[in-house]
């Protein structure tokens, strides 16, 4: 985590938090702070976008110092631009503190790279799902750009659907492809296989935290340990 | 910076460090640790790869701790890549650690989002040239997905050429578009226009730092404030 990010919790009198953050990093926010989880792993047992909003809006009202928690950076698939449109909205100063996204994290892990010279001239994050539901084949064209590496996030559950898509818009599916679960976490771990085995290797392994799944040649990069 | 970063500065034995290091943060460094300056900027007065490689080498195997100090995330654009298995070659043990990209940093200090649920459902990092010159029509398709956000590193020179590529590949000449000189850097600036009037707008503004380019609707929320 960043140092600004530390410093904003040392000095919280709200913290509202998404699954996910650790106990320890939870543990630097002052005792006497107001401490909210605003989700469960899963999504089931979760606060909707408008609570989180209006709760936010609300600690922030009474005059209290609110942080609201994320993992990764809350500017790539983490809802930056709807709550601070909301907080803009509502007249309430806020900041935002970027973070080290997914894919950096993986990177830095797992000893690979998400640019080469030679091999990977660009990086593109995507979701396997978008807000309609699967990738479409039209999405598979833009994401199977055979210089870029792709890093797909909360890709663990429809990863089978989204490799069939890129391998049917032209990517070659011996590609190579590496799973992350729990990317920036201790205790991270990886799969290495390519684009048309890595649904069933990250299967095998038993993921069940959050998964980002990078495919290109950085991903033959990846080194065993941590 | 991340407070695993500030850990290994201050413990570190030699650094070296790219152009554009705050001095604040090499200042965290011990005051009797060997600091090395890689690169001026604009790159004349630089180190060759194959010269800082060895040097890394060199003062490792001298028994001292070395950091080697990026701006960034050093897998996007950073040559982490080539550094590592270098490292890896000769046996050096080594650890990455992951920093916020400068799309993060730009994103976090201007107040938009680089995807959104509604209007941007990934975002590609690239940069405005290759390893072998300009972008070409071929990358210009790939560049130009309407659905991403594009994040052009490194993209202030040769940005007018790149803008009418994009253009010229399908990508709207209206879709909002913002450049930040020096994310994530205090006097961070920024300017906003649109795809077809950014290069002007930054060439008007007169940029000399690293320029970060957004393009998308994403860069219609961009706020004038830090």
């Amino acid at each position: 985590m960043t140092v600004r990010a530390q410093q904003a919790l040392q000095t919280a009198e709200a913290v509202l938090y998404d699954a996910l953050v650790s106990p320890e990093v939870l543990e630097l926010a002052p005792e006497t702070s107001l401490k909210i989880e605003t989700g469960k792993r899963g999504g089931q047992l979760s606060m909707s976008q408008v609570e989180i909003n209006r709760l936010m809006l609300s600690l922030a009202r009474r005059g209290l110092k609110v942080v609201r928690l994320k993992g990764g950076d809350p500017s790539v698939f983490g809802r930056s631009g709807e709550e601070t449109a909301f907080l803009a909205g509502h007249g309430v100063a806020f900041e935002v503190i970027p973070g080290v996204t997914a894919a950096s994290a993986a990177a830095a892990q797992f000893g690979f790279p998400l640019t080469h010279r030679q091999q990977a001239h660009r990086v593109i994050l995507a979701t396997a799902r978008t807000q309609n539901g699967a990738v479409s084949l039209d999405s598979g064209a833009a994401l199977a750009d055979p210089q870029a590496t792709l890093a797909l996030y909360m890709g663990r559950d429809s990863l089978a659907e989204v490799s069939a898509v890129l391998i049917a818009a032209g990517r070659d599916g011996a590609t190579p492809a590496l799973a992350v679960e729990r990317a920036g976490y201790d205790h991270a771990r990886r799969v290495c296989s390519d684009l048309k085995g890595i649904a069933e290797a990250v299967h095998v392994a038993g993921f069940s935290g959050p998964v980002v799944v990078i495919v290109g040649s950085v991903a033959g990069f990846a080194q065993a340990a941590v």
